[in-house]
């Protein structure tokens, strides 16, 4: 079958026939139509992983044909026992075990869910891990209600635009911040109330006034901004964070935090049974995730390249031929 | 009656007598035995709050007779409706309130509860205050469970104890941290497993070592310290704090947060509801307050002195004539 395979760190991927797959005992294959891409594949290509074993083939995010069955794929292995945390085997798909950027995978058949029926193949591929991980973050850790104020940080990235769109599905308020005039008035069109660009002094304040105080805010970028989120949040506020993206937070006051009960609630993607709830919430809702642009697999690199300008808005895609 | 009265910022209380108390509709008058330090008697003192009102007489712990029946006073005035976080007007005992160091004490009805039997008067006014922070920080907030594993720095504090003694009772096992050997060996003997100076650069892989890794952390200091804190941590580890007396916290990494799904959880005291839960449980398991010393109400300045140095291990208190 056809492949892109990562050989070396630093070096494009190759798109090349590779060994056809044969699944051992409790896996089975699905034929891939469609995969996406994640900033992990990017950190992956630049070797910022430790323990990265090569050759490797890339990718978490898939959707195809199980069988006659149109499937969406957990985009991990393994997550354990504790619906809390991942256990010590748990591992994204894609490294060190061969992704998505294939014609076939090899998967377990736990692994396989039906693909909720109103996305094309394109839209299914680019829903496992952004929605797994904003799913996690935004119920499991935070425990958004309904008529919740919400603020979500850097939008633009699959997560923070799969919380966007499953937040104002619950009943949320939402704000978001960005770097990007352009990025803050396409989220506004998504269902976005308002937001403001961090680049301008007071962005911060000016939101607290707009929005009153956040219950909860969505972050992926930590650094020293991290610091002002509890001083825009209300009593009993939940910050999630699935990212550090900008480095170590320094200047954080604990007062504002400890005085208004707050809780900083790390996250990561999530386990099957929160994607199996996160896919009838996508469903129930008809939420449809936000496509960037559809490449072929062959023009992987191309993407990558595009997601490290980070430019785009949404996520992408890479279509297999049919 | 007498009470001690502060009637200016950075000046010492005074011993003196002053209007006597008056009960308006739902207040209840509680003759005061014993009350007890906080730190935030000095901070008052010291010009550290907004808004402060003189004169006023301070003081949020207190142990005393409401009519017949032996009492202990919940630490502070119209915690809210939520229990989740205080309403808007929330206040601790003391400030803007006249508070307990003095011969009676005005309060609601409903802040008189009946006092642990097991208890002498001074024992009794060191719990409220101490007793209902650490209650809240270790079980509404961190949900600590039997047989986890408890890391709580700064051993020597009113809190601290009250955590660490709360916390063993409930089956915990627990680690503290000290920039004191003797405050650690005192540690020790009531009930904490081991210890480590935190002077002694190393002291967190030491302490992770030693413990396995820590499943609670309670912290009040804050600072750069704080962030070596997710590193001794188990996956699903929960940092509650309710102080930050060291400071602003730098150089914080999210990734081990996030990574191993670790909750920081800030706290305060708690309701009227935990009140009565800590006091059940502190009865039921004959948990006794560590007193440092006692002094007279009249001597209150002294007690003040020796909190500000730092050296005390366990609270101080006031005893009244009888």
């Amino acid at each position: 079958m056809n492949a892109l395979v990562l050989k070396a760190v630093n070096e494009p991927l190759f798109f090349q026939s590779t060994e056809e797959v044969e699944p051992g005992p409790g896996q089975v294959v699905v034929s891939l139509m469609a995969s996406a891409l994640n900033h992990r594949d990017l950190f992956i290509m630049q070797g910022l992983y430790a323990g990265i074993k090569l050759p490797v083939i890339p990718g978490s995010d898939g959707a195809g044909f199980f069988g006659n069955r149109r499937v969406v794929i957990y985009p991990a292995l393994d997550w354990g026992d504790s619906p809390d945390f991942q256990g010590r085997d748990f591992r994204v798909l894609g490294m060190p075990d061969n992704g998505t950027f294939a014609e076939r995978i090899l998967v377990p058949e736990s692994s396989v869910f039906d693909m909720p029926a109103h996305l094309n193949w394109e839209q299914a591929a680019a829903l496992p891990l952004a929605g797994l991980t904003a799913w996690r973050v935004l119920f499991t850790r935070c425990k958004l209600k309904s008529g919740e104020k919400v603020l979500i940080t850097g939008i633009g990235g699959g997560v923070a635009l799969m919380a966007l769109q499953l937040a104002t599905a619950a009943g949320a308020t939402v704000f978001v911040t960005s770097g990007s005039d352009e990025k803050i008035d396409k989220a506004v069109a998504l269902g976005a109330t308002d937001g403001e660009n961090y680049k301008a002094d007071g962005w911060d304040k000016r939101l607290k006034q707009k929005s009153g105080g956040f219950d909860v805010v969505i972050d992926s970028a930590g650094g020293d901004g991290f610091s002002l989120l509890p001083g825009i949040c209300n009593p009993g506020a939940r910050i999630g964070f699935y990212g550090g993206t900008l480095g170590k937070v320094n200047g954080l006051s604990l007062q504002p935090v400890f005085w208004k009960q707050i809780s900083l609630l790390g996250s990561t993607m999530g386990s099957p049974r929160e994607f199996e709830e996160m896919l009838l919430f996508v469903a129930a809702h008809g939420i449809i995730p936000v496509v960037d642009e559809v490449f072929s697999l062959k023009a992987g690199n191309s993407a990558l390249e595009k997601m490290n300008s980070g430019n785009q808005f949404g996520k992408l895609v890479l279509r297999n031929t049919d």
